[in-house]
């Protein structure tokens, strides 16, 4: 029911946004962290799973070997062995790479481990990504934040790292040496998913990658391709609500400067008492449309709010039955920040993170330069080119740090990647949902016959690794039927390679 | 003529020899970086050749991002383009992956690049490894070698990172993106080209290994495969000569303790004056020895020491030729310290080191741990079991360094490579020849049918990327030949898979 993790890159995506479109600079760069959440009535809910909370004392420099890369801190991780075969028959042991947040809540967002354990007789192993949730370096939050001297050891190379490290000890510690991993993860996590297989092919023997944009780094992709997807995703449900949209952004900046403009505003979308300005609703609602056509899921979902099913399509639907514009977009709104009806009215200016993932905006501002902010004339956002002197600027204001846009590039690759893996690599599932503004930066066509791009068209950010539902549709069943059967394909191979009796 | 380095490993090696042998463990722990090179008067013979020198700033710290990783160093690298057909035809380019030690000395030990670049139409790049030569960051080795501080940023996976980010550059520069990249290297050299391919096959599409034990890393292979070897070298040419020499350590021993013995010793070797004792004048022989099984090659060649065409044999017969024992050992010793004749007396316990080597010690203090100092009961040095301890208790003792002794394996792998890399990873030789005692640690069995092992029987330390005389033996001419032949499919493959008209 509930949905990996993708919140962060857009929440930077926003800060950015807001960076470049206002006109109260210095005000939008303190708020870089925004996430605009509505209300806190909203909980998660949670799926009722079973795991161990453990700690690992991990390195905290694997590259470099100078006295403070000995110091080390406790790396959390979950286990869940009560489906597993068990080492004596080499059973499989699948292992979510954490992405950047808490990892009891990416844990209890990955159903499709959870359900599918049974079936393969899978150990299954949940890692914290460093400097996430409990996974803090440094003894706590309050050095490890605190500047660039102490954030410099949270990158993806090290988390990567970290993994391998604790994979290969775990494995030793329950003589499961022979046992298969195979690696999973959702956005970020996919990402680092198919990156792990790809640098540590030794340690797993494949991985599914959802919903992984790494073809959307900076000279890759296109940054315009984030918009364009959410720009076709309204269009595609109503020209109308497309049409109604565009113009809003405009509407909005007339009013809020006419005489009481910004009160009108605060009444049409029940905005809670506090400053606020043009600048803020906008970004409250754009929020809201790329959150929405983000998690496009075909059934209700409860990921940061509880949502409808097709809530694309509840948006357009509550704006081409209004008149009013704003009533229209108070409605579409409503359906991201208020489906459980609990709001009275909607704070949005809060920036609380319930999830712990304060810390990518570090990452977005070094190694992860994934640009989304650049908006042709017919975006549903206004337009706006995309300029990565905005973020080395903010970058610099808030961390005195520049980013390294063409390392991830030089250590991962990306470019000519169905060139360069057409003959190089194996066992990696990139999935991905067309409906999903990441899919731009995704792996869309099979590389080769075991680097297999699954694409659903009228999918969304990683709806594959999702709960399954009694109301599925029956394209997102055979995503999923196919996942399941190229993983018991790799198993099969592993099996007969190593001359391990099959389970 | 001459030969690629590997040369340090081995002093490593030594030097735990030393230390693990010793009955003065403190003095020998002082003596860690010995070379004993015998008289001064031996140099390069060096090869003919054009390039020119180029410097990168360089990234200090890849994989982190604090303000002491954004500092920078001028990394040096040679480039000959007089063969190069240039990017308009994307012609290849040849990249020596530098090691430990000056990057002129190992082109002007590249013979295969030179020799070939013609045919290939290869443009020819040679990159400095960090810290050695003239690429030393904190401004120079005064600061830069001055403690675990700033030596803590010399590691192979640096290294690999600085490689692969000059290429991308000087490409660009270049226009050359087009243009395919080989990867070559000997020793640790071949160890940092096979990983390379295999960690950025994005930046190279092939890789020659030569002599590169990569599986000789602590935990994978036997401590003992090194010094037999040896034994076997020296047992294969004649029974006598190996039971002379094993013999000669117990009583190189006993004349030592007898008075004046030390100084019949002196006089029986030809010892300079100066302070020596029995230990320096098994470490001064075994050097000789192990040298020598090294770099048995067919003809007569150049690297350290001016030598003979089969040494191991020329030794062999100075010994066998002999009744008394130390008057055979010197003949053998002079084999390797003193082929040229001009050496008067022999200083053994210099450790100067012409080819700026000084800091594999760290290098081996900290990820490089390949075990060597294992001798079985019937090697021809003194049996002795490996000790994984001793090594750290020598590295705390220097550096106050602990090495990380599973790092490189669960970086790189190694463990099941065969099974590992059946379906992952492509375009990569491994040339091992089986009179080398690295070869123990080589990959001596095609992976698949595009990770190619090339195994001569007769071979030494990568011959194969020696300058070719009008003496080499017919074997050695087909492994370069079969070497030129499978680069030769790679780079088609490249050109048909570009869609670029092959050259």
């Amino acid at each position: 029911m509930v949905a990996l993790k993708f919140t962060l890159p857009w929440i930077l995506l926003l800060s950015i946004f807001s960076y470049t479109n206002s006109t109260t600079t210095t005000k939008s760069i303190h708020h870089f962290p925004t996430q605009t959440l509505s209300s806190k009535s909203h909980s998660l809910k949670e799926q009722s799973i079973q795991y161990k909370t453990k700690y690992f004392t991990q390195t905290l420099d694997h590259f470099n070997f100078n006295p403070q890369s000995y110091q080390t801190f406790q790396q959390r991780y979950l286990i869940n062995d009560e489906n597993w075969g068990g080492a004596d028959t080499a059973a499989p042991i699948f292992v979510y790479t954490g992405n950047e947040g808490d990892i009891e809540w990416f844990a209890q967002n990955t159903g499709f481990f959870f359900e599918n354990a049974p079936h393969f007789k899978a150990l299954l192993v949940f890692i914290e990504h460093r400097f996430y949730g409990e996974s803090i370096p440094f003894g706590g939050k309050g050095v490890a934040y605190k500047n660039s001297s102490t954030l410099g050891y949270l990158s993806s190379t090290q988390a990567l790292a970290d993994y391998a490290t604790l994979i290969i000890d775990l494995k030793k510690n329950l003589s499961a040496e022979s046992s298969p991993v195979i690696v999973g993860g959702g956005s970020y996590g996919g990402m680092l998913a198919a990156w792990f297989r790809l640098k540590y092919p030794h340690v797993a023997a494949g991985a599914i990658a959802s919903s992984s944009p790494i073809l959307g780094l900076e000279g890759i992709a296109s940054p315009y391709s984030f918009n364009n997807i959410i720009t076709n995703d309204f269009k595609a449900e109503s020209e109308n609500c497309y049409r109604v949209i565009k113009s809003s952004w405009n509407e909005i900046d007339r009013v809020a400067k006419k005489p009481s403009g910004i009160e009108k505003l605060r009444r049409s979308f029940k905005i809670c008492d506090g400053d606020i300005d043009a600048n803020a609703i906008k970004i409250w609602l754009e929020t809201a449309f790329v959150y929405t056509a983000m998690t496009d899921y075909p059934t209700p979902s409860n990921f940061l709010n509880p949502m409808p099913a097709y809530p694309v399509k509840q948006m357009c639907k509550a704006i081409d039955d209004q008149n009013d514009m704003f009533a229209g977009l108070y409605g579409a709104a409503s359906v991201y920040y208020n489906y459980s009806g609990t709001a009275k009215c909607f704070d949005i200016v809060d920036d609380s993170d319930p999830h712990g993932m304060d810390e990518w905006q570090w990452q977005a501002c070094t190694e992860m330069i994934l640009p989304t902010s650049g908006n042709k004339n017919d975006s549903i956002f206004p337009a706006s080119k995309y300029r990565y002197e905005d973020r080395v600027e903010a970058c610099e204001y808030i961390y005195g740090v520049k980013p390294r846009p063409h390392w991830t590039t030089t250590h991962y690759g990306g470019e000519n990647i169905e060139r360069v893996l057409k003959r190089f690599g194996s066992n990696i599932i990139f999935f991905n949902g067309l409906r999903d503004p990441w899919s731009g930066g995704g792996v869309l066509k099979s590389l080769s016959k075991t680097l297999v791009a699954i694409v659903a068209p009228r999918g969304a950010h990683h709806v594959d690794l999702r709960f399954s539902t009694k109301e599925d549709p029956e394209w997102l069943q055979k995503v999923r039927k196919r996942e399941i059967q190229i993983i018991t394909n790799w198993l099969k191979q592993y099996y007969k390679d190593w001359s391990i009796p099959s389970l």
